[in-house]
């Protein structure tokens, strides 16, 4: 499948890199190829600038939001959730319609400080956001609830544990959970919580991620839905 | 112990009755004594009236907020979360002052219809709120984030699950895990988060747990948290 990964963080990079390995054409999206592929500074986790990393893996292409938008029968946002509806209008509307967009933006605020706080949340999600802003892509919420290298990679943790899926379009939510299992998830830890409006849930469970990272000291868990014997 | 439960619907009757069985003197705290015990209506998930409830419970003792929390050496606050803080300020200050409390309640607002959104989030917290307000009580919010059944029974669920705990008082927090244990949780999947503004992350998991309660059509299930395999 012809795939558009719109970001250039750990989470676009960690996605890309597993949709390639599992035999995809990607193209990654950004605001400012050039400026993007110059980055030579580790980010804040240490890890290589984008340019170091892309001369790794010169099968995935780099492009302008809107040519990867236009490249892209799916789409994945992998921005920054203050990022991503700039992200989105530099895609274009034309380009975005009628596509399947998997979605593991997060509206995290870190200007307040640490831990980041929620610039939408309650009332609304960033996912609602998306989806009203282009009613014509069919936005699925996912694997936004975890750390990038379980997400393409389930397995790392030993037992059972849940991703959760938001979003209106059924055939959509198919479509991605196919692409979940490519990655590894099992079908029974899928959980399809709802409508887009479910997002705020999904979403509203990063404070209690950024806390648990604090507390444990380790970003390599997840959560796990666990339900009571039958009566 | 002599403890005080503020509230008198399912997790108030949940817990009080689960004390009473371990040994503890219960007193449960209502705002006005005979309208509570003289509630004949079933509540509106078909459970007996209140008084009714009682009248199976007679070692159980029922009394206005303040003789309550003048009772308790430890207090449980199983109130709705609107109705918390007039609650406590009827509880009196200083009945309050220096003691424990174990916060159970959850800023739900079902006033904007179902499911209910949060009436204090991201930037605050239910648990925080008391804690400004009664900064000589020792709050820690645990139990919050389940169904009250589960919340003394834990092996309803056959697996491991996880309780959270938040809070200032080390030593506080260390006496509501020795209750936590003696209502059958294991030490390993206690988890303390931090002190009382990690409150937020464990409040805003209400958002997933309603809409949870809402697609396994079941209010029977629990988080876990689950850790990945050491490098």
């Amino acid at each position: 499948m012809k795939i558009a990964v719109f970001g250039t963080g750990v989470v676009g990079q960690t996605i890309s890199e597993k949709l390639e390995q599992l035999g995809h054409e990607v193209t990654m999206g950004t605001r400012n190829v050039e400026q993007a592929l110059s980055r030579t500074n580790k980010d804040s986790f240490g890890r290589p600038a984008f340019g170091e990393w892309h001369s790794k893996h010169p099968k995935i292409k780099v492009a302008a939001y809107g040519d990867a938008a236009a490249f892209g029968e799916f789409i994945v946002n992998a921005t920054n959730g203050t990022g991503t509806l700039p992200a989105l209008e530099q895609a274009g509307k034309k380009n975005l319609a009628g596509k399947v967009m998997l979605d593991i933006s997060n509206p995290l605020d870190f200007s307040k400080g640490m831990p980041p706080t929620l610039f939408v949340c309650n009332t609304d999600s960033l996912g609602e956001q998306i989806q009203r802003t282009y009613p014509e892509l069919k936005v699925v919420k996912s694997l936004n609830t975890m750390n990038a290298y379980i997400m393409v990679n389930p397995s790392l943790i030993p037992e059972d544990h849940t991703v959760f899926m938001n979003g209106n379009d059924a055939d959509a939510k198919s479509k991605v959970k196919d692409l979940l299992m490519s990655f590894g998830w099992k079908e029974k830890n899928i959980i399809d919580v709802g409508d887009i409006t479910t997002a705020r849930g999904t979403e509203q469970l990063l404070p209690i991620w950024v806390r648990l990272y604090g507390s444990l000291k380790n970003p390599m868990f997840n959560f796990k839905i666990v339900v009571a014997r039958p009566d």
